[in-house]
C-alpha cells in the first residue's frame, strides 16, 4: 500500500517535486450525481425546451471550475489542461442528474483532481439554480471512474452490483 | 412550489436583482462525507498525531473555497462572509470523514452556496491528499443541513431514519 | 469640465477614497456589437435551434466577467453587484450581435465599468466561439448607454442620427 | 468554410482536445481604439508629462488582462504566454487612442484571444481613468490584425480603404 | 495580553465571526523598504526620467495586491476597500526605496493586512523589475505604522531611535 | 552590469519574450523572517502542541501564494511550478520565525519571484494570525538565498558575518 505523498518526512505539507517525471498524455474521468424532488427534476428536464437551460449553465461552470483546480486544492500542481468535457445524464427513475467530466492533459501529473473538481462545480451550480424549488437536494456518488497515463498506469473503478 | 429564479421570462440566465432586499444576518450549515478504505482511514486518523495533518490542510482549503464561491458558481452574488468554520468528524465505523461548514453573513442573499462550496472543497482536498493510498474514495451526502435568516426563513433538513 | 480623478496631486495613480460617499442604488447600462460575415452570422443564429448555443455561453461569461471587474481594472473599487443581466440582439442586416449589459448595486461608486466589462467579455467570448469560421470579426460601439444614482446623477447617451 | 469548434456533435459546449496538436511558436496581434472628446484627449496626452500617466496604468492592466484570458473566456485553454507587449498610438485627428497588443507563446493553441483580451482590458482601463471627464467615450475597431503559427497558418487582416 | 483569535477552543483555524461588529471607518498605514546596490538604485531613480518607470508599475501592483488580500491570507475577511494609496520615498543614503501603503474601508474588521499586503506586493514588484541588475536586494522593515477605527482603537508604532 | 529587462527601448513596461529560451530545470530558494515580542513568540511556539497551528496555516498560504505569483507581479510569466516547499525555523533568541521557500520548475524563466512570493505570503499570514497578541511585529530579511538553472547560472547569496 502507498503512503500519503503530500507530506515530507517531518509530516509537513509540501507540493511534491515532479520535475523529473515524464510528460505523458493523461486522462481522468470522474462522475457524480445530484438527487432532487420529482417536481424539481421535471422542471429541470423541461429546461432543454427553452424554459431555462440549467445544464447549459452548469456545463460552463464545470469546465471553468476544472481550470481553477490548482487555485482551490492547496497542493495541486498547475496544469495546462488540453481537454475538458462535461456530460449530463437525466436519471428519471431516481430524479437525479449524473454529471461526468473528462479531462485530458499532456503533463507530469494526473488530472484526477481536475475531473473531480469539474464534476463538483457543475453539481453545485445545479444546486444553486434549482434551490428556489427544492432545498433538500443531495449531491453524492462523486468518484473517479477511470484514469490513464502516468507511472501508476490505468485505474478503472469497480462497478458495484446494481450500479448504473 | 417556487420557480427557478435564475432565469428571466425569456428563459435566459440572469444574476437576479437583490437591490431591494434587506440586509439581515444569514447563516447556513452544510455537510458532506468522504468514504475510504479502512487502511486509508487509519492513516488519515493518525495524521493528528504529527504524521501529516490532512484535515488541517482541508480546513484551510474549505475556508478559502467558501470565499471563492461567487467566482465558481456563475449566478451567485458576491458576499462579504462574516464567518466561516469547518468541522470534521471521524466516522470510524463507516471509515468516513464528515465535514460540516458553517457560514454567516450580514447581507441580502443567503449563504447556502458558500457553505456547500466550503464542504465540497474540503472533501476534494482530502481526496487529493489521500489518493496515493486509495483512489476509490467516494464523496457523498453533500446537502444543506440548516439555513436561517432572509425572507424565506428557517430551513431545517429532515433527518432520515438511521442517519447520524 | 471635470478632472481625472484617479491621480493624486503628484500625478500618481490612486484608488480614490470613497469612505464618505453615500450608499445609494446605482445602475449602469452598457452596450456593444460584434460584426461578422453573413455565413458566420447565420451559423450563430442557428445556435438557438440546438446546434450550439454561442449566446448562452457568452451570457454566462459576461455575467462572470462583470463580477471580475475590480480584478481587471486596476483602480476600480470592489463592489458587491446586486444584479447583472445580459441581453443579445441579432442585427440581421448588419450581420452583427448587439450585447446590452445592465448592472445594479447598492454602493458608494457607480457600476459603469462593471457593465462595460460585462459587455466586453461577452463579445470576446462570441469571438472565441466563432473564430474557426470567421477571423475578421470586429468588436465595436462599446459605450455607456445610461447611468443612474450617485452624486453625478443621471447620464443618458445621446442617440446619434441613424443609430439603432 | 469551417465549423464552430467549441461544440460536440450534440451541440454541447466543450473545451476541445488539443492533446495531439504540436507545440509551435504562435503569435497574434490585435488592435482597438477608444475615441473621446477633444478636451479629454488633450488631458490624456498631457499625462506623459507627469500629470498622471493613464497609458502607463492601462499598459499594465492590458498585460495582466492577457494573462487572465483563460479565466474570462470559458472555453479557452490555459496557455503560458511567453511575451505580452502593449503599444499605444495617439490619433490626434480622431481624438482617439489606438492600442495594439502582441502576444506570443510556444504552445498547442493560438493566442488570438489573449491579444484581444489584452487590448480590451487596456481600453476599458483608459475608459475608467478618463470617465470623470468624458462619459461618452466609445471603444471600437477591436479586431485581430495578424496571427502566425499553428496548423491554420498565417492570417493577415485585409486593410480597409482609408484605414490607418 | 490578548489571545490568538483565529482558532476555536479546539485549536482549529476559523474565520472568526464578525457579524455583530459595527461598521466603522477603519484605516491602516503600513510601510517597508527594499535595499539595493548603488548602481541599481541610480538606475531606478532615473526611471522617473522616462527610462522605465519601475515605481509606476510597482504602485499599480501594490494597489491590486491590496485588493487581493483575502485571496492570499487564508483567514482574512473579504472587505470592500474604499481607498488604497501607495507612496514611495527614495532613501538615497541607504540606496533603498520605502513604500508606504494607506488603506481605508468602512467595515467590520481592520485593514492592517490589506496595507501590509499592498506594501509587500509593491516591494516584490520592484525586486522583479530590478533583479536583472541586482539579485542581492533585500526587502525589510515591513510593519504596521498606524491603525485607527474599530473597537481596539488607535495603534501607533513606536519610533525606534535613529529610525527615519 | 546588466540592464532592466522589463522595459522596451521606449521605456515602456513589457512582459519580455522568452519564446526562444530553453526549458531547463530551475530552482530558487528565498528566505525571510518575522520578529515578534517574546510573549507572542512563546504562544506561537506552543501551537505545535495542539493549541492552534499558526505555521501549518502559513505553510499552506505560502504554497498557494507561490502559485499565484504571476497574478500578483505584473510582468512575471506564468509558470507551472513542479515543486513548492516551505520550511520554518524558530529563532528563539531573536523571537523570530524564519521562513525558507524552495521552488522548482522546468521552464524558460527562473522562479526567484515565486520563492520570494511564497516567503512573503507565509510571513504575512503569520502576522495575521498573531496580530491580536502583537501588532508591532516586523517582517524583514526577505532575500534570494540561491538560484540554479537558466543561462545566468548559479547565484548564491553571500553570507554576511554573524548571519545565521
Amino acid at each position: 500500500m502507498g503512503e500519503f505523498t503530500h507530506f515530507n518526512n517531518r509530516g509537513e505539507a509540501v507540493m511534491v517535486d515532479v520535475s523529473e517525471k515524464k510528460q505523458t498524455v493523461r486522462e481522468a474521468i470522474a462522475a457524480g450525481t445530484i438527487t432532487m424532488s420529482r417536481a424539481c427534476f421535471l422542471k429541470l428536464a423541461e429546461g432543454g425546451m427553452g424554459k431555462g437551460d440549467v445544464l447549459g449553465v452548469a456545463r460552463i461552470a464545470g469546465i471553468m471550475g476544472a481550470k481553477k483546480t490548482s487555485e482551490l486544492i492547496p497542493l495541486c500542481h498547475v496544469l495546462n489542461l488540453s481537454k475538458v468535457e462535461l456530460e449530463f445524464f437525466l436519471l428519471e427513475q431516481e430524479c437525479a442528474v449524473k454529471a461526468v467530466c473528462t479531462v485530458r492533459t499532456v503533463g507530469k501529473t494526473g488530472v484526477e483532481m481536475e475531473a473531480l473538481t469539474g464534476v463538483s462545480t457543475a453539481l453545485l451550480t445545479i444546486y444553486d439554480m434549482c434551490k428556489a424549488v427544492d432545498k433538500s437536494m443531495e449531491i453524492g456518488n462523486i468518484c473517479l471512474e477511470k484514469k490513464t497515463g502516468g507511472k501508476s498506469g490505468i485505474y478503472q473503478r469497480q462497478m458495484e452490483s446494481g450500479e448504473q
